[in-house]
């Protein structure tokens, strides 16, 4: 049946999230190529059948060429796909969406990047714009009963540092009180190694970060870890 | 970029998922071409790119070259991509899965089906088994909060056939009363037109389903109604 239609073409775009002072920001570079030259636009492309062995490989490739940072959090999103979408013809995007620390970019000086709040978006090509709303949609959802957010902060953070991650993520401030309810963490010290919340997923550590106040204990995640209940 | 690398085949698989006395069924037809003639795989095809409109219409039209059947709900599941998945090369599966009442396939005669128990797969060719699991997961999933498990019953149905629904869904068997209060269903008359439930998405008819007991009430579904909280 193949050679009865044109084969659509293939494209992997990559929604990369990060977090600043301004909240949760997606990383844009200006286009080079037409179409859309001189657009903002996700960072995609085509896959290469000779080289990339899966999706992610082809996320991961696409990403290597435009910074050195490794994005600890990879997850398939949706499948974008019409005759529309791209003024080239049918056209296939599968759309990932992707977490990193701010300072493993700062790190990776993504000279090709520029970051762009996701709730005041510019202009973007094609249907990026859709993309990144479906991007935080779909982070905001899971995080409301996930530690994916963590996926945004240094491998070891403080309590405090993870309220302000989850805050900026829905875009509401609430007080510690709130926030330790809704993620189900209990009250009191733990020892290192014990989990400080209900559902046992975020962990303490040996470490703690020291500054003007008293120092404050460092926790982790192994891994995307679920509360027991809906929690924001 | 599109010169340099051969394109990846793309194709849109379908899990036709529905209920029968056996549980939760999937759609399963016999190849008639190679590669994996003869084995058992999902129903699906290359995207038409010159009349299909989006990727739910390369759905639609593929059962309705198998079956009169018009799902209902239709959803993007995942899609599937590598080198390995195909003898034929790098290919992308865009996979769907789509719900319909038993009552409805029985009257769309769909020779070209046969179906399987989920939990009891024969053999499948590709990464069909994948493919299903992942849908089972998901609608698993999605029905312990919505009320995703109505399109697997016609447009009105009593809250008993609800129950069996949700139950097959799950594969337990619940009490009468833990039915309800996972559903939040309250207790009680309710006037034709009102929502029997806590989230208000389960609306009474002035229809009654007549047999050997006393008339037991219909009810339906607009659209896809979220519980409160997770229910199962």
């Amino acid at each position: 049946m193949s050679r009865h239609y044109r084969k659509p073409d293939v494209s992997v775009d990559v929604v990369l999230l990060t977090l600043s002072q301004e909240g949760l920001m997606v990383a844009l570079h200006e286009r080079g190529n037409e179409p859309c030259r001189g657009s903002l636009a996700l960072p995609g492309g085509y896959i290469h059948t000779n080289e990339d062995e899966s999706l992610e490989d082809s996320v991961r490739r696409m990403l290597r060429e435009k910074t050195t940072v490794e994005p600890r959090y990879v997850e398939q999103l949706q499948t974008f796909a019409g005759p529309d979408r791209d003024p080239r013809g049918w056209s296939v995007a599968i759309s990932y969406v992707a977490l990193v620390p701010m300072a493993d970019l700062i790190e990776a000086e993504p000279a090709a990047f520029s970051f762009y709040p996701v709730d005041r978006l510019p202009e973007l090509a094609f249907d990026h714009a859709d993309q990144v709303d479906v991007a935080v949609q779909r982070v905001r959802n899971k995080s409301s009963y996930s530690t994916l957010p963590c996926w945004l902060l240094p491998e070891k953070f403080t309590l405090t540092q993870l309220q302000r991650t989850y805050e900026a993520v829905f875009g509401e401030t609430v007080t510690r009180a709130t926030f330790r309810s809704r993620l189900g963490i209990k009250v009191g010290d733990v020892r290192a190694g014990e989990a400080v919340d209900e559902a046992g997923v975020l962990i303490a550590t040996d470490d703690y970060q020291l500054g003007n106040q008293r120092p404050a204990r460092l926790f982790r995640v192994d891994q995307l870890g679920l509360f027991r209940r809906a929690s924001w």
